[in-house]
Parts: C-alpha cells; structure tokens; sequence
C-alpha cells in the first residue's frame, strides 16, 4: 500500500492555477514537490491574446488562497465589481447588485498576475522544483510515470514519482490516460454549449482612466448573444461576445466579413461599437473558443493518481466560478490530507472525491443555468422583480436570507450542493409567488420573507418525500 | 449537396436488432442497402451464453415493427408479462401489475430469435445485401467511407456509399470517428453504474413447464443487490443479477469462491437457489457486464452520416425500453423521410436529431431512476400504496389516467420526454398527498383522481413558471 507521510514524493502536472496553488500548499505540509508546465515561464513571456485575459475572484477562491497564506497579495490584483450594470438596448444602463450586504462581491482579476504571484511563492519554496516546457504525452498510471516532450528538442523524459497529482486543465493528459485505460470503468462527459465565445477589449482612456463604470460586470444581454465585459488594472475592459456557431442570422457562421461585424455590433451594441477601436481586428485575430463541461469519475486510480481543478471538472464561465473551485478543491484536499493523516494515497483520494464531486457537479449544472438567464433573464421583468426583493431580504435581513447568488458565491462555507438545491428551492417559491400575485407590494417586507421561507421549505418537503421514497 | 433520393447507396453498419430493422424498412423504401455485421451469421452459431438473452418487448417496439409488417411474426415470440412478481425476503411474492388496463402488458422475448426472424425478412429483400464477420475499423466520414476487418483473413475492405447510418451499437466505430474527429464539436457521455449484471438461469422443468409463474418479471429487490428473471419459450427464465463490482460486503469483488455465492444466495436469495442447480458454476463462467448509459450530439456529420439505436443512445436495461426506443427509432426516421422527401440528407439528419434526442435523453434518465425503484421502492410501503391507487384508477377510469410506467411504456404516441415530464408531476403529486394524508381511504376514487389530478396540474404549472422565465 502506498502510505501518505511527508517523505512521499509528489509530481503535479500543469503549473496553471490550479496545479501552482496546489504545489505551494503540499510543498508547505512538508511534501517534496515535481512541478512540471507545458508552457514557459508565463513571467517571462508576452500572453496569448484572446484567452480569458482576466477572471472573476470570489469567497471559494480565497478559501483556497488563505491557505498558503497570500490574501494580501491576492487583494492587490482586485477590482471589486459590486454588481451586473445591464445594458438592455435603446435603456439607460442599470446596477444589478450581487447582494443586499455591503461586504458581499466579485472581483476582477488577471489571470497571469494571479498566476505569476502564485509561482513567485512557489520560487521561495527549497522543496518544489519547477519546469517548463514539458507536455505530458501520456502517464503510466499504475507505475506513477509520466512521459514529457520538450517544447524546443522534442525530447521525451520520464518522471515517477509516489504520487502524481494532475492538475494539467480541461485537455488534461492525465484524464486521457484514465479514459483510455481498459482496467477500470471510467464515466465520463463533455458537453458543448451551442455557442462559442471570443474576446476583445475596450481601451484604458487617457491617464489609465475607465472608459465606462469601473466597479461592475458589465453585461448587454440579447436572448440568445450576450456581450459582457470586465475591468482589468490598467484602465481597459476585457470584452467576451458568446454567440452561436451556427443556425442564426448573426452567428460564427455568417460573421465573415468586418462588414457584417460592424453592420451585428451597430444593430445589437451600438453603445459598445464606440469603445472598441479595433473591433474588426480584434474579431478576425481573436480565436473563437468553445464552451464545454466535463465531469468524470473515479479521479483517480491505483492509488497513485489523482486529477483536480479543470482536469476533474471544467465547468462553463458563467457563474464565475471556474477558477474559485479549482481554488476550493486546494482546501478541500488539505482539509481530507488533515483528517485521514497516516493513511494510504487511495483512501486520502477515495475520502476527497466522495466530498468534493457532488458540489463540483453541482456548480457544473449551475453555471449552464446561470448562461441563460444572463443572456435572457436578466433583461425579464419578472426575474428583476426577484433581484429586487431579494436585495431588500439581504438589505433588510442580512443574517436571514442569502439568494441563490449569494449562497453559491459568498457562502464559503456551505457547499456548491447544498447551495444549488436551496438557491433553486428559494428560486421556485419567489417566482410562483410572484406570479401569483401572493406578496402584493401591500405586506410588509418582513411578512414576504416568512412567506418566501415557508412556501420554500415547503418546495424541499415535497422533493425530499419524492427522493427518499 | 447529397440529395436523398431512391438512388441513394445506404451502407448500414451493425446487423442487430436495430440495424436489421432499419435495413429493412429503408429497403421497403427502395433504396440499395448493404447491411455489414462484425459477427458471424447469428442463424448459424452457437450463441454465447450470459449476454441479455432475452429482452423486454412492448408498444414502442411494437411501433417500429409495423412499420414493416411483422408483427405477427413477433407475436409468435412472445409470451406475455403482466406485472412484476415481487420477492421480498421471508415473505410470499405478490402480484404488482403493469397497468390497471387488461390490454397493456409487456412482452418476453429472445433477442435472437428476433434478431434472426428480422434477417430473414432482410434476405428476401433484392435490393439489401448482407456480409457477416466484418468489423468495422474506422470510417472516413467526409467521404463516407468505412474501412472493416475479415474475423478469419484479417484482410482489410472499404465499402462507400452516399450515407453511412451505424448501427453498430453501444460500442460503435461510428461513433468513435465522430469522437476522435476534430473539425466539429462532439458532446458525449458514458455513464456508469457502480453495478456489473451478471446473467444466470433457472432451467425448464419436466415438459418445458416452468419452475415458477410464467407470465411476470420476477423481482428479488434487497435495496442495493436485485435479482430479476424473465421466462423464456423453452420453459426456463434468464436471470439477471445486478450486484456492486466493490465497497459492499457482498459485491464482484468479494463473491470470488462458489461458498461466498452460495453464502451469499442463502443469505438473500433462498428461494432462487433452489431453481438454479448450476449456479456456481454459471456464476463463475458467465461474464459481468458492465451497465453504463451513453448520449452524444450531433448524431450526425457531413449530411453523409447518421448513428441510430445504442449507438447513438445506450441506456441501462430497467425500464426495458432499450430495444424499444432503438425500434421507435426507425419509426421516427421513417416519419422524417416521409415529411422531409426530397431534401438533403443532411436536413433529414438535422430534423431526426431535433426531433427524437429529447425523447432518447428522456428515457435513458428514467431508465437510471428505475434501477433505484426496482431494487429499493418495490419493496416500500408507500410505493405500493402509490401503484394500487394507480391501478385502481387505471381499471376504473381507463381514459382519464396513465401513470408513469404506462405513458412510458404504452402510450407509444405520446414521446418519452413528455411521459416523464408527466409521469414524474404525478408520483410527485401522489407520493406528497398519501405522505400528507390527504387521500383518505374514506374518499371516493374519482375524488382521489380529481385532487391528484389538480395537484398535478399545479405542479407542472410551478415548472413552467421557472422554465420560462
């Protein structure tokens, strides 16, 4: 049995997020550290462009964060965004507020300052040694050996190790090697949204001024496109277009041309035509990626291997949430690492999977759910009257109520699971009660809130008789 | 762009129970088809034992075999299962029925006396031509070329055509190309249950008279292990047990001597290990098959492919509706030609696809939560009060009530999304009014129906306010 104490030797593979944070916090629990990246040193590069330039940063991720003891360098890189400013088109723009409590929002940060401050820590650690420019071609699983190409010679190495931890993102090698490996059934998904998504940017203004609100996700939803844009230290917004590839007038498809984009962005953005200088450009430069969740199971095998971040559960971008969870499985792993000391790999990795895959499937299914009503609800009367009762709620009752959005997002210390099934429940009751016509603006916001709470609990009754039948 | 017409070459890949069927109609149709099967001639060979011998046939099949005038042949395959007989443990099995209608019942029957009556009817057909021991190895799908291996010479032959429909099943090479094709977006799944079945039998007894009631689907639910049995023409039943491959006291990986099988039998089983006599033995020479549900999108590429049946939807077998909906497929398809005639094929494909994925994705989810009311809720108080107060219904007001199990299983004109849609609101509905009280047995039945009937109604409602918001 390969037994976890300190002396063990731990390869993780991708050096992204995820697979840094991870490194700092098992080099801190005294473990010897093989940090191996695809890519070079992103410090001493210039970044692709077009590839999720900056990330919204949330309580999950600061979970993750303080443990290794970096909150204050993290709260540098932060812009907070207190809110969704909606542009519906030919209306003024308006704040949506992610909660009624002053202390509860998002942050927008760059995903290479984070990145690169991550590795700096990593740097000062005598027991992590990190390279670059080796993709992992595939892994041995049952021996612990993975097999890396060097970016520039093409040469091929072998690394072993106790135990590999694959934090090697969404086209992980190391899942692939599970997938492909007959020993064992492995059950797994990827599913594509219908639309892709493309960046482009709003310049900073003279003196690294903002062009519009600073302190908010900017969203202009169309139905079925949606336009959103977050701001980055410098003054410039990173924009993202999520439009389908096909079987619409305006689609990856049919935008061909500068003249069909100008002609798209005149009709359904024409505010956002004026910030962008270099639409056509940026548009036909830019690549178009796609959206996918992948879920899968067992992560891990023989005792010797286990995935986390991305490569166990890539979700869509549309809660915020991809990179806070990635964070939260570091907290989450050093929590089980704590409560099964002395045990073997395969029970520390048994323990972890069976406490995290229920909330990382969870907030899989929420960020699909979140795409639409972003690009569709947002701009629904009857889901703005929600946003502002439950605004009151949290405004008013700050200890008695949290929304769906802020249970997912700010209440760390409850589970996506249990966030989504009350977050939905609460969802339910609010919008049928609503819709018929039983909290008048006549009862007292007090009265609503037992209403709410009461038809609420009921909606969980009902489901949990039809689930512990 | 490749037209449909009569001239159109059809290269169908799998000769079993779908891709007989399809071959079948598509040359009823008139189109030249070539069937290709990787197995031998199923008429001509000794069939393996422990590989679902026999299957569950009902409306939806039914559907499909009309469509090419066989349902007398199928008739004479058939013997007839009422309800399901439950065991539970130490007491005396009882009777539940499928439906409160004499006319609805389900159907055991022998995959390959089916399959084979179909390929019968296929080698009367001029235009089909079938080849046998030809496995596929890949398939060029732009040019819808596919490339087969010879079982005996190994030699390699392409066979094109102007489409390519696979057949081939839940591990079909169709598929796979799509998979491993990266010009498109390809969603895909494969699910598995922490179950492995396993097949055994009870032999016939003297006279092919059989060793218990001949006319039910037997069920031994133990909460996590189920044993089933479906009788056969010849006087004996198929056995199925659904067991744990690990983590259990009794799973796959602790049952490895015939004492611990027998112990195990003994212990949950007595009355089963009576009728089976060479139960170690065929426990330890039948295989354990593994119970994983797949779906995947598109089902189709370049207007010259198209996938049907497992290969496109494989489900798990219990609510025995595999064969079923892979039948109701080539009625669905038959349907598209007919309303699409003279289109591209890549229309007809697209307009099969949007027409019959819900109902696919439908049934392979109710097909999971069967597993669950089949091995835990058969045996609960509560559900069987659930299942006499639908029976009663269905017996007393025949046209105003269907439950879930009959809008599945007998409404074949209804889809699968809409019967579970339905049929959930109604075991939601009924489950919460008998947990509330609020069915007293001093109600009259149609009084009973109406409350159900409305609690429904208001719970879809509840629904739809959500999803349409």
């Amino acid at each position: 049995m390969n037994s976890n104490n300190t002396q063990s030797s731990i390869l993780i593979i991708g050096a992204g997020l995820c697979g840094s944070l991870l490194a700092l916090r098992m080099a801190q629990r005294g473990y010897q550290v093989q940090l191996i990246e695809k890519r070079p040193d992103l410090r001493e590069v210039h970044q692709d462009a077009g590839r999720s330039i900056n990330l919204a940063f949330s309580d999950r991720g600061m979970k993750g964060i303080k443990r290794v003891g970096l909150e204050e360098e993290v709260k540098k890189l932060c812009i907070p965004m207190h809110g969704r400013m909606i542009h519906n088109l030919g209306a003024e723009p308006f704040m949506s507020n992610y909660s009624g409590r002053d202390n509860e929002y998002i942050n927008s940060i760059s995903r290479t300052d984070l990145n690169a401050m991550l590795l700096d820590a990593c740097d000062k650690m005598d027991n992590i040694e990190i390279k670059y420019n080796l993709a992992c071609k595939n892994v041995s699983l049952e021996e612990a050996k993975a097999t890396f190409e060097d970016y520039t010679t093409k040469e091929q190495t072998t690394f072993s190790a106790d135990v590999i931890l694959g934090a090697d993102g969404a086209g992980s090698s190391v899942r692939k090697s599970m997938f492909l490996n007959k020993n064992f059934l492995f059950s797994f998904s990827q599913d594509y949204l219908t639309h892709g998504y493309k960046e482009l940017s709003i310049p900073p203004a003279e003196n690294n001024g903002y062009r519009t609100f600073k302190n908010a996700l900017h969203i202009w939803p169309r139905g079925e496109d949606m336009l959103i844009a977050l701001p980055n230290l410098d003054g410039s917004f990173t924009v993202t277009l999520f439009l389908p590839y096909s079987d619409s007038d305006y689609c990856y498809d049919t935008l061909t041309t500068p003249e069909m984009v100008t002609e798209y962005f005149e009709k359904e953005f024409p505010d956002v035509l004026e910030l962008i200088p270099n639409l056509a450009e940026e548009f036909f430069e830019n690549p178009t990626g796609p959206l996918g969740t992948i879920k899968c199971s067992p992560w891990h095998c023989y005792g010797k291997n286990l995935i986390l971040g991305d490569a166990a559960h890539a979700i869509v971008p549309f809660y915020g949430q991809g990179m806070n969870a990635s964070f939260e499985d570091v907290a989450v792993f050093d929590d089980i690492l704590d409560a099964h000391e002395g045990e073997s790999w395969e029970a520390i990795f048994k323990a972890y999977e069976a406490a995290r895959k229920p909330d990382t499937d969870a907030i899989a299914n929420l960020a699909v759910d979140n795409f639409h009503e972003m690009k569709e609800h947002t701009a629904s009367d009857l889901f703005q009257q929600k946003r502002k009762l439950e605004m009151a709620f949290e405004a008013e009752f700050p200890e008695d109520y949290h929304s769906k959005y802020s249970l997912v997002t700010f209440k760390e210390d409850i589970g996506y699971k249990e966030a989504k099934m009350r977050g939905r429940a609460q969802d339910k009751a609010i919008l049928n009660l609503l819709d018929d016509g039983k909290l008048p603006d006549t009862l007292p916001l007090k009265e609503k809130l037992n209403i709410v709470n009461k038809e609420t609990q009921d909606i969980l009754h009902d489901d949990e008789v039809i689930g512990n039948l």
